[in-house]
């Protein structure tokens, strides 16, 4: 991202933007505050999909805010949250927001596959692995859901070996165009993919073992809310 | 640990023991359920020394919890909690306490080595190897302070290469016992030890970077108290 020309004019709205940036640890959020950035989301290990970020959240969330406190900059945290609980220990933990990923893929307005947001509900156990899409993405883990064709093959895959050699396992259309998608590349199975798609790329952050049901996305928000006020009136008023 | 017979007696007191297990997985955890443990530790990736856990506290934390509930058996949330927020963060993911490690290390009552104590202060970053101690603990990495001799050495040790084949670098007194100390054996550096300190391996947790300053281990208590006090407080407060 080249933050020196920091805004720039939304050619839809006409509105200036500027940018939030996603950051993975201390040293790209120095250089996001220096920049002068909207806002920062932190991610931690936990999350799904190309992960940033090396740390945990509960150490690595509380720096980067003391890192920012002195200019406004507000902090999201991403990674592993799913519910209230996650919610209220974000904010705890200093962060003015949150980010879910994993959770919206599992919802019904997402456009996954519906094998997809079935293996979010069936599989709750993740791995960072750089089985898929090395071809495209090489030195870019990943993390993935442990399906059972990827507890399958991630030992049996070897370092040279990427999907420019694979067989073609399916068709998707992306961004309007199709495209031919081969074994172990890291081409998600959206709505319109077709093929073997229980062996495609599924991306999920650590916190997928908390999700047990596929539901309307605006039900994740106001569940979110509900949770977190639960939370502080029963886990914390106590301590005040 | 056998649980089986989950009781012994205290030689010291004549109390019955019943133990409260530290657990890296949901697996293990449940494991300790079924056993009838009186509490379960639940370690993050975070922690320091021998890492059990694998997964972020935030999507493990309130999985346990979770697994737990119908039982009564106490959750303890440990790895990467330094301060107030922390400990917070535990609570509203479900914990009913939280274990610090590498906190009490830097404290003045510790008996670790003022040098080991002066780099947990100097040095933010901690990494997951199996560099030192691996003639005794093979498979068993361990989560120690990025000092410089370990930034230096970690990519310059071969697989097979471990201590037994390394020169005496220092000396120590562990339980009593006159000790030899190899380069890169685990022997963490007490306050007896002498030679050249530098080069021993230091546990840290990945919440290091958030203690700047060696002080009583009766403040880090207090601290704690207060923290989570305002943080519940400034933070939590509105959404109630």
């Amino acid at each position: 991202t080249n933050l020196n020309n920091r805004t720039k004019l939304c050619k839809f709205c006409q509105c200036w933007l500027s940018p939030i940036l996603s950051v993975g640890n201390l040293e790209e959020a120095a250089k996001a505050k220096e920049a002068g950035v909207d806002g920062i989301i932190i991610q931690g290990r936990e999350a799904g999909g190309h992960v940033i970020g090396q740390e945990g959240l509960f150490p690595l969330l509380p720096r980067v805010v003391d890192l920012v406190s002195d200019s406004g900059i507000p902090v999201i945290a991403a990674g592993g949250i799913v519910d209230g609980r996650g919610y209220v220990a974000a904010l705890a933990l200093g962060a003015q927001g949150v980010c879910l990923g994993t959770r919206f893929v599992a919802t019904e307005e997402s456009f996954a596959h519906p094998i997809y947001k079935q293996k979010l509900i069936e599989v709750s156990h993740t791995d960072y692995t750089n089985v898929f899409g090395r071809a495209r993405w090489p030195d870019a883990p990943q993390r993935v859901l442990e399906t059972p064709f990827y507890a399958g093959s991630k030992n049996n895959l070897s370092d040279q070996e990427t999907e420019e050699s694979q067989p073609i396992i399916g068709h998707s259309i992306i961004h309007g165009v199709h495209k031919d998608i081969r074994r172990f590349a890291g081409t998600v199975p959206n709505a319109t993919a077709t093929g073997d798609i229980e062996s495609m790329a599924m991306y999920a952050g650590q916190g997928v073992g908390l999700i047990t049901e596929v539901i309307p996305a605006g039900d994740v928000v106001k569940r979110l809310v509900v949770e977190a006020k639960d939370v502080i009136r029963e886990k914390l008023s106590d301590l005040k």
